[in-house]
């Protein structure tokens, strides 16, 4: 069937981090695209398999410094930007400006949080910088795929979402659009697995600081709290602050959200389920499994899925709901092939079957 | 100085288990205690060392079944019971009538909640049972030693907390009983290392199903909910129903409770933090730990240390505290030995000055 | 292309343990196979994301029983038996001997140990019973794939080797044949993740049992031995007897194996990489890495993949092989399915092309 | 009975790496001795608690830079060195050689390589650069405590062994002396916990690069192995090389050296096991497991112990010695402290009796 699709030329920015690593793991075995660009500037001239072993042997170029030139040169039809924060506003104003209208054809998928948040001062608060491209910042679209498709389809410019936002917005924010719960009182406590931190150098990031123990961190300073107080607001239709807390967990991969909710309008935690289920009945990578599971993020390891469970509380009025995912996957370099295929007119889910790994 | 104290003869019913393991490691270096008595069922006669190796070369009886001859025989001062739930209201009820009065000499602490819930119909209902023996259930004291330490000096019946219970009551109950904090709006997110769940076979235990994963359990239905909403309505002097949620992570031990809580009485995160200091100022066991510190598992591995941090949320008028212990120690056989030194008139802190094990 | 071949119906016996689980994960994706039948005695009922919830939302069969019936009833062509051991004997011989002849067509393969010792006292030795299917035992291909492919393609029976025996036997085998390395100095020292111990339920295997720790078990005693030991003395043509000592690791997948050989005929270490370059040369589950490269399991978890590194020793005379894989994958399910391929004649690698998982 | 004894006033350079906080761990909590000086060039100010949390609440001094004068000033009588390789050699002259003749009464034990190569031009050619102080070297006792009491008595300077050393040569010192084994077939594969590599900041170190998996590392080229040579040279009375193959290990502490050895002399592995079990007869930290049990690091984890297990191989002639210990105890700090007793005219144990933690 794919056969009869166009294909699409690809490049990867900053392909010797988790998250590039992950974008060549899905789109090498993606039956429509073809990736013709990789960079790194920290590993120049080496070879995919030099910097993931666990990549070698695929037919892929070798890593280039990222530079004006190469990316013209390389006649591509998306590039993906896994980079540092800060870095892509620079490449995305050069690339969309190109001379000759290039810029119109090329699409940029960003995975960093340089073009997430819509409001360019809350940006410079977060981030401490002035955004460096608010005019571009305009025409973004936030890619949280199941909830902006028809932005994403016509996008030039696409922010993927963060990991933690994509894990707490998929259940949330159907349910504050919908008035079932209460805005103003939303706990998030989401655990997250260490590759979600990336592949830089930090001491609070070694096997032996990490083993064998948890702890909270970004305690109400996470820079993804606005991204999640600007999609709740949306939904809500008034300004939200939602708590947002996040730990680390001695595992690679995998983020639980743990969300507590005071229900609204007359809705049950069973009502929540239903209007969740029926929001994404038919979805390939949002799944609402049934009364009394709890989702692990052990079962969606390595797959595009997240799955939402709902709980009534034992506190009368409230409900606890529960949102797995891969952090690298659905929330990172799935999510944005996901967003790739819609922007290409592809097949949402080509390339995006893989079924989880465990154990 | 502990020469001159006199000896404590000690014997541990279910010894088999990690939390007897846990007890026999701190008891074995107790500079007053001798343990007499060691049972356990399904490995009677065998040496300690046979079923827990890191314990060998010990000077340790061996395993003996749980009689009342066994009991009789040890001559025993204190008698710790490890054992499942619902076995020590039958042994307690034995031991404390025996004839001859012995009844009044021994002094049981028991790990189990048999004994934790005041009201036997709160147990019936938790445990799926009539109490048995509601008249002992009247004479027991709730061990959480630092707020209770006149109970448990002159008690012969000690109901030992839970773990969970520990590590969200030291936090929580100062500050309910202060009215700095809202006694109906508190959510008590715990993580917990497996151990926890004890040494008996089930599959989700194995190492596979846990490793590389997380997830929550017993999602308002946890046993250890009724012990939370008890103490904390003796402290707020209304009937309070808590959320409690926990999760399961990979790590052996160690629990960190996240816990969300609206501020009350005018109160501050700062007031709070204040307020604790304050509580635990000069405990050897209880630390609050400095503004913007998160306190971590890893950093009271294997100790009986307890500490507890306080944040500002961003969400107006709420605030975070996280709380840390090791299940197994504070969280078990450490408070356990604690409440015996009370019990018995020796140190309070006799044989708890293991420094935590890191990395 | 795949659209253009015959698809193949197969059913799994023993759907409720990790080797099941992971044959459903790759066939499911297999796209010339039909996962017709699912047994699992313990799960009779159940849908398989009842028993393994990352499998749920795939359209398969709810568990069966084993029975005769059931297997006639589906019509397979391919009989995957992930059984303990002892159990596909009797399987086989009834389902090879079934009235009207459909014993000649449908394929075996068998992931237990039940049919890979020709010898059946050795069998009866290492397993502690009689054979019970002596003449089929006659008739069984070991199916190692890379070093049988003739015998397979034909073969009714083929016993899938064991995970320890696939991760030795593929480096050893070409240089005991060539005389390169001494058959009478092999010792090899092989470190396992659990999940080659499968789901039963065994106090060893609990996380608080495995965490943060090592050991060696099965030391001079495990069974895969005897199938290591008939692989190479036919490889060397003279009776060998090798070192085999596993360890377990605490980690869900991937197996290492570290190889001390002697060398023989004047090969010297750079002779065995290049031996066994060109012997693997253009295969695309087995490679041979670098000079200086140590292969790592986590750069083959979740692919078929088996790599291979050879360092000289310290030790004139010696070198160090290094061998890796997924023992669910190539060292079980993954070389199953290519087994597969191979006796139904469709491309040897169809569905079996998944990029490891790392992190 | 230890307040009879005289005090000891100790040092401990480079407070801010694994060896220095486990040295401090135990030291704090010895009967006789008082931290007077802890250094840590990186956080010179900080309390240990800071750079530390597990340490907080110790009355300690703070982090000083390591200087002469801050040497000089403290008055120590022991120096312990937990210096990065090539630093100790420059420390240890200018304390030697202080004038006034205070050299003669401070004792160095160097918990790093620079001084435990006898022969000078061995250590030039491991470590790549000329001794800086050969007179000293020729002094330096090498500190493997059960085997060099005599020595470490009356020494001033200790070359405390290394971690892989340690648990190589307690069990073949012994026997290479004794004739009972081979000396020219020694393979020592040793699998190592993390913390071993310290807490310097490197890739292959974070916890996404160690988790879930494992690898060898240091082929036939780590700096143990002249270490290693060197005493069973001087147990063989002939120059040995031994292979030495070290593997990571997903976890955070301990050591399992599993040694394939070729009989000798007419004994067998039982034969290996009294000898040994004869050898450390009434040894505190040195035990030998009975027949058949396998010695695991999580039975020694946080204690100063090494067990050692022997058994007979599938392979004629042949013996398997398996020993574990904890790296940072019995591989590092505990035997620095088992040293600094003995050199100090302190009973050796004191200290040290921490049982072991687990799980």
């Amino acid at each position: 069937m794919s056969d009869t699709l166009h294909r699409v030329r690809v490049g990867i920015l900053g392909a010797s981090g988790y998250a590039g690593a992950e974008l060549i793991r899905l789109l090498a075995r993606h039956p429509n695209a073809d990736i013709a660009l990789l960079t790194g500037n920290r590993r120049v001239g080496e070879s995919i398999g030099d910097v993931f072993p666990h990549l070698a042997g695929l037919d892929l170029p070798r890593l280039s410094a990222l530079s004006a030139d190469a990316l013209a040169g390389a006649g591509l039809d998306v590039v993906f930007c896994a980079l540092p924060h800060g870095v892509t506003q620079d490449v995305a104003v050069e690339m969309m400006a190109a001379p000759g209208g290039d810029g119109g054809a090329v699409k940029i998928i960003d995975l960093s949080p340089d073009f997430r948040l819509a409001d360019v001062d809350a940006y410079a608060s977060a981030y401490g910088r002035a955004h460096g491209a608010p005019d571009l910042q305009r025409e973004a679209v936030y890619g949280l795929t199941e909830l902006a498709r028809d932005e994403i389809r016509g996008a030039r410019l696409i922010a993927n979402p963060g990991c933690y936002p994509t894990v707490a917005l998929l259940p949330l924010v159907p349910l504050v659009a919908a008035g079932q719960i209460d805005s103003k009182d939303i706990i998030i406590d989401a655990k997250s697995g260490v590759s979600g931190a990336g592949r830089a150098l930090k001491e609070r990031m070694l096997f032996a600081e990490v083993g064998e123990g948890i702890n909270a961190y970004g305690i109400a300073s996470h820079r993804h709290s606005p991204e999640i107080d600007q999609a709740l607001s949306i939904a809500a239709g008034v300004s939200v602050t939602a708590n947002f807390t996040p730990h680390l967990i001695p595992m690679n991969r995998g983020i639980l959200a743990t969300i507590y909710v005071r229900l609204a309008g007359g809705a049950a935690a069973d009502d929540l389920r239903a209007s969740l289920s029926q929001r994404y009945e038919g979805e390939a990578f949002v799944g609402v499994v049934a009364e009394g599971v709890s989702p692990a993020t052990r079962h969606v390891r390595g797959s595009n899925r997240c799955l939402i469970g709902v709980f009534a509380d034992r506190v009368k009025g409230r409900a606890i709901i529960l949102a797995v995912l891969d952090n690298l996957v659905k929330g990172a370099s799935g999510q944005a092939i996901q967003n790739m295929n819609l922007a290409c007119q592809l097949p949402e889910g080509l390339g995006l079957d893989q079924i989880a790994l465990f154990p």
